[in-house]
């Protein structure tokens, strides 16, 4: 058997049906389903069938009939973007399409892959990781980082990353202080493959290729905003999470609505060219418009840690902590820890080690001058984190440790609309 | 100087003025400020005038005028609630209004602090702790554990207890698995303490006191519906979060409505009387009703830690789970981690120690049976968390350890709510 036959795989009473593609591992079958799933199966004890040989050649075919684009030409009357993938289900559309997993992807795959695209864009693709999102790291973010910096510079007039929806918040804050960017950065991904009658790709894409095109210069998520298929909200990308295990509209704009949206029907009407994007784009608030000037600032102290505190925990399991380059603290409430943990704080602040404040709230912000606790914990040295959610709070401290001067108040100061001014005292 | 006095306190050009109040610490000055307010106070370079002596004494008569109650008389036709103090924002009031910390606390105290509470019930008083929230621990959830038991033993017809908002949540979750209860439980607390306008404490103590007369006989959690004083919002103990630092509407029901509530102005209509319940209250989804059973298994295996998955992080840091009892994991989406993770969580579940996965979105379920890092996490022995929030997973295998000889069969069976059923098939 070959990556592109059609294969039947038994295992453990369970029989999966389609194209072998090539695996990253010798123990694993990757088996890519009719509706464009990958499902992975354990090689040892599985009992496979080849059914027919190279069947990925004959997909590989453009079919007009299906809307499929055979040849490309480039608009000059329409903007570049640029397409970046990382991995993820989004990504195993463009891979089903194409019958590739970690190779080519060009502009006639995009278009293959998702036919709703045609007539937006002059596309160009590129592939910096094929990954599930939860295997993301800090070197990951920065290939990425480089990646879109140079797409950037050779001309896109905008990029749209594909990327597993996982650990899309942690992305979407790595690029939000690693560049800073004259035209619109947009994540998306999927929460339902392209096999599933209530996937969100097609829809997506196509949202987050407009949202590129608009005048919006920041690093944003372009997700579904609600379970009907009306509109993508367009989530700024250091203050988004993702609040649901399934559902297509799980990504949330913490403690606010989302920075703008997108207006499918609007999107996807006739006659669509170039120019739709006004129509079709909502922005609510105020923005970072297209500019000029592109710049990367890629370091990252990828040894930062996520502490998360929890009743009853032993303090002992803090001492993996004191050879971390920074750590960030999921406290209670307004940002709070158990006392019999403050001189474990105070001791790794004194040895040099950057200690940053947030909360397991989610929203609110931390607040450490009212109670007991926290004037305890700011006599220790900790960072307040303010409002800023604690995923977003961990890779700024990364950057801030390998690039700023004054980690406290770059931590203090917000960078890219990481924190927010208070609304009022919270008083 | 000594506690009861009037004082003034200078320290770091901040001024307080209030009642010395008996201090834990020899380090700290605690000063109870006009409003309630208790503020602690560095000694160490603090100057300090005596304004006035044993000015609590004078607080202590009781001044009918006030609405203080100066003769508490066992109301036959009233139930009896027992209200049980651990501290936090909410039982400042008490303390204020009585001069004392931590000694006494019956009817006569509780009616002189809520003085709106007058008519509602006959009322026990009882004090198990006296902590901020963020210092609770399995031992202090036990002891009041063993509280409740004895004063719903003694006849109570529903206990209220009053609590710090910052791990409210968990001790619900602990009352949840430990007892087996005949009437209702209610854990109500304050964000906004008495010398504050838009102070919550006395409307949720009303609120929580019908809750506790009431059919509902669960363990709940009673705060603020919305940012009105319209309604308290009644939730189930296992499936309650603080998802606001400062809001008085800060706890959530996640991924549902809460299980009901209660409407102030009918909870405080005049000619009010114990029958006044049944009209105020609204109960949405099925509940256990009043019965017959109590029972106590108080035993929690408090060694079981929450480790949070996050990007970057150093495999190494799981380390110390080793001698964990059990292990939560907060993963990604579905109930993810990084591939690297998984072999080190396979050792643990190899060496006896259950790991349960739980997902960082809060909302929907983990699923591991979709992706490859999914089943690779089963094949590796990870018990699924199903919907089951990731601090009340935690809770529950302290006393899953502690209790069960299946405690996989256990975390995957809703003891007390915290398991939901599917609504629909997650695809």
């Amino acid at each position: 058997m070959n990556p592109g036959d059609r294969v039947r795989v038994e295992r453990a009473d369970v029989t999966n049906e389609g194209v072998l593609m090539p695996s990253s591992t010798a123990e694993h079958l990757v088996i890519k389903l009719d509706g464009g799933y990958n499902v992975g199966v354990d090689r040892e004890a599985a009992s496979v069938d080849v059914l027919e040989s190279d069947v990925h050649v004959v997909d590989d075919e453009p079919d007009p009939e299906a809307g499929d684009v055979s040849e490309i030409t480039f608009d000059d009357d329409l903007p570049t973007i640029s397409l970046i993938s990382t991995g993820g289900t989004i990504a195993s559309t463009v891979d089903y399409r194409t019958g590739a997993v970690t190779a080519r992807f060009d502009a006639e795959d995009v278009l293959r892959a998702v036919p709703d695209l045609a007539g937006r864009a002059n596309y160009r693709g590129r592939v910096v990781a094929n990954i599930l999102s939860e295997n993301m790291d800090p070197s990951i973010w920065q290939d990425l980082a480089h990646a879109v910096h140079e797409e950037i510079a050779a001309g896109a007039d905008g990029v749209v990353v594909m990327h597993g929806t996982d650990t899309m918040q942690y992305s979407a804050a790595a690029l939000s202080f690693i560049l800073e960017t004259p035209v619109p950065i947009v994540l998306t991904g999927s929460q339902r493959s392209a096999d599933r009658p209530s996937s969100d790709n097609v829809m997506n894409a196509v949202c987050a290729v407009e949202a590129a095109k608009s005048d919006c210069a920041e690093v944003l998520v372009c997700m579904h905003a609600d379970e009907s298929d009306d509109a993508c909200a367009l989530h700024r990308g250091t203050r988004v999470r993702k609040n649901h295990t399934s559902r297509r509209d799980a990504f949330e704009t913490v403690g606010a609505k989302p920075l703008g949206e997108i207006d499918y029907e609007t999107a996807t009407e006739d006659g669509s060219d170039g120019a739709v994007a006004d129509e079709a784009i909502t922005l609510r608030r105020e923005y970072a418009s297209r500019g000029e000037t592109l710049d990367i600032e890629p370091d990252l102290a990828a040894d930062v840690e996520l502490a998360t505190f929890a009743p009853g925990m032993d303090p002992a399991a803090w001492e993996y902590l004191e050879d971390a380059a920074g750590v960030v603290v999921a406290g209670t409430g307004l940002g709070h820890v158990h006392t019999d943990l403050i001189p474990r704080i105070e001791a790794l602040v004194d040895d040099g080690t950057p200690v940053v404040m947030t909360s397991q709230c989610l929203e609110g912000r931390v607040c450490d001058r009212v109670y007991d606790t926290g004037r305890d914990l700011l006599d220790a040295g900790v960072i307040e984190g303010g409002d800023m959610l604690l995923e977003t709070a961990m890779v700024k401290l990364m950057w801030a440790v390998a690039n700023a001067d004054d980690v406290a108040g770059t931590m203090r100061t917000s960078l890219a609309g990481e924190l927010t001014a208070e609304s009022r005292p919270w008083r």
